[in-house]
């Protein structure tokens, strides 16, 4: 029987999907479609038999059955080689094709600790702490708004955050390159008055620029940033790609915390039978593939994630995967002063609390907002 | 008032959105709130009058029932400036955040000519079919596999195919660069056996590797291909981020013809009431970002598109935007020989037939059957 041209290590990670079947042999057949789907996309009369048939193919490890009678969960094994050492391989093996198919859902996924050891944070949550000197309290974050501000006038209000000492004040992911705020104009201004800010305080706030950018821009764009003073960068994966954010986070050059933002991928949990679920997708995704803390629409806020579904993603962020760093679950969509206490409850420490709209309720003096957010916080906490 | 800091053109994009509502009242309202979050994510009552209120903010256009007593259609219309002349931001706001809230769905959109006239397919219909000189009948598509084959076998698959008179031979999307068959050794292995094919045949056969890839290798290795000798490129923008398949179609040293392949988005239209519609995400899209041709899954194969689905896919190709080239459908997925006069009846002969395993169902003499698919094809149309 032929076997592939170079020896296999026999490494092999796990996808678990759920999927929609009437009973267990129907489970089992579409378990096996999706094996031979998602790498050799081809019959199963006329693959190659040998190496190609028992090993490129996907193996059906297990079929589970779940408290609904017609949804199974299995967990099929792929060759740590189909994915050939690359995000968007990987990617394509865990569910390119088989995104298209209906009643098939991503829920988790686990590699070999040779795999793991080449992906995840830089910084995690242990050196995003570090940077910012604050050991155990939850972190602060909000957002520089509304699109349509020049960069001077985003600058007014980052000051005004650093002055109240919110930890990381980002752009909001609206701010692009657009006339009114360009880009570097915007970043210059920005991390400037966060600098100076810091000078005054005592605090170590940092600036974090939005970076998703056109393809051929975006490294510079990262540099540059890095260059004017920016103190972390923020992405949104599904604007530029999961590997374009796996590239920004092993950039030695750059050596700067990433966080991520859910910008288009929300199409992926609008169905509770398909897409990727958002254990996956807002907590391993983001973490496998270099962000350091990764946002997402809280409950009660103005999307509709539940709470148990922001709880997995706050699994996501800290399951154990071989060593990899654990990252920040970065809670916003609609957060207000009110709801700390119940949000606490529920993240923990380990939290960033993203506030945006919110900071601004409370009066017009956004340092002052920014510091009862902060003893609020510290208070609590 | 404040206006903002430069004047705007007054061109404005337009997105037609479906959403869930139980009157007319309360579509208007959601509307209204997606042209709040899509833009400023920001309080309408925090948000500062003047030029961002009315003109910045996205203005509902219309709002208009359908025959669904629940299900509206909203028109809400965006400034040019907002998406700063990247497609990035272009998507961003089009449903960046919007893609997270249930019960809304991008329909369509259309484009100022200003804004037409930056982006689009470098070749469309007219240039693939002039690298081809096939003035008039549709495509013929296939493509390499299985995964695990080696450069060298997949070689031989290439050459049978281009003897046999297959227009475009792709890689499956599945390879990428794993150790049985690396990227560089393939392409160089399979161009050639290509070219020595079209030497003798006198064919125009193009071979069209595959290069998703890491975001800091993908430019090199489409480079690499084409002094290879590759005719066109296959990419997976859900894989590498739609800006990146623009970036490949901009770039003037690769002047090549772009196949865009849908693994991963397919999440997008997996609910009727969410994501991404057909027409849009199969169609409008690789055609505005630079593909030349768009693989979606025909009716009737593995996946489960409509007939209906798929004719809109085929709008998407070729609906009047400015100036903007057509691009080719390619459907595929399942495709077999017995189901080329049906296919027929519904795409017509501006179609690109990609059939994969299909093709190896006949005999074992892959060139026969290729001349055969070819001659079906050239008696029908």
């Amino acid at each position: 029987m032929p076997s592939v041209s170079v020896p296999l290590s026999g490494q092999r990670f796990r996808v678990e999907y759920s999927l929609i079947a009437e009973d267990e042999p129907a489970a089992r057949q579409r378990a096996v479609e999706i094996a031979f789907e998602q790498t050799v996309e081809f019959p199963a009369d006329l693959t190659p038999k040998g190496d190609i048939l028992e090993k490129i193919v996907g193996q059906v490890q297990e079929v589970i059955p779940t408290e609904n009678a017609e949804k199974w969960r299995v967990i099929i094994s792929y060759a740590a080689e189909s994915a050939g050492d690359e995000t968007t391989q990987f990617i394509n093996v865990v569910f390119g094709n088989t995104s298209i198919q209906k009643g098939v859902r991503v829920e988790s996924f686990s590699l070999p600790p040779a795999m793991a050891a080449k992906r995840g944070p830089r910084f995690g949550r242990s050196g995003l702490r570090q940077l910012l000197q604050t050991p155990s309290r939850p972190l602060l974050c909000t957002a520089l708004k509304p699109m349509g501000y020049s960069a001077r006038e985003l600058a007014r209000l980052a000051k005004d955050f650093a002055h109240g000492g919110i930890d990381l004040i980002k752009d909001d992911h609206g701010l692009a390159n657009q006339p009114f705020a360009v880009f570097k104009e915007r970043v210059q201004a920005c991390a400037e008055a966060v600098h100076e800010a810091n000078a005054v305080t005592g605090y170590h706030s940092l600036y974090m620029p939005h970076i998703s950018a056109p393809a051929d821009e975006i490294l510079e764009r990262a540099l540059f940033a890095k260059e004017l003073g920016a103190g972390a960068l923020l992405v949104c994966p599904g604007l530029i790609g999961w590997d374009t954010m796996r590239m920004l986070a092993d950039d030695d050059r750059l050596n700067l915390p990433i966080m991520s933002h859910p910008a288009l991928i929300g199409s992926f949990t609008a169905s509770p039978d398909s897409g990727i679920s958002h254990y996956a997708l807002y907590g391993l995704m983001p973490r496998l593939f270099g962000a350091d803390a990764a946002v997402f629409p809280s409950w009660g806020g103005r999307f509709s994630f539940s709470k148990e579904e922001c709880a997995s993603i706050v699994e996501g962020t800290e399951a154990p995967l071989s060593e990899m760093k654990f990252i920040f679950p970065s809670p916003g969509g609609g957060m207000t002063l009110e709801r700390i206490p119940e949000m606490l409850a529920i993240y923990g420490r380990d939290v960033i609390f993203l506030m945006g709209g919110g900071l601004h309720r409370r009066s017009p003096d956004l340092a002052a907002n920014s510091a009862y957010f902060r003893e609020l916080v510290e208070k609590m906490a």
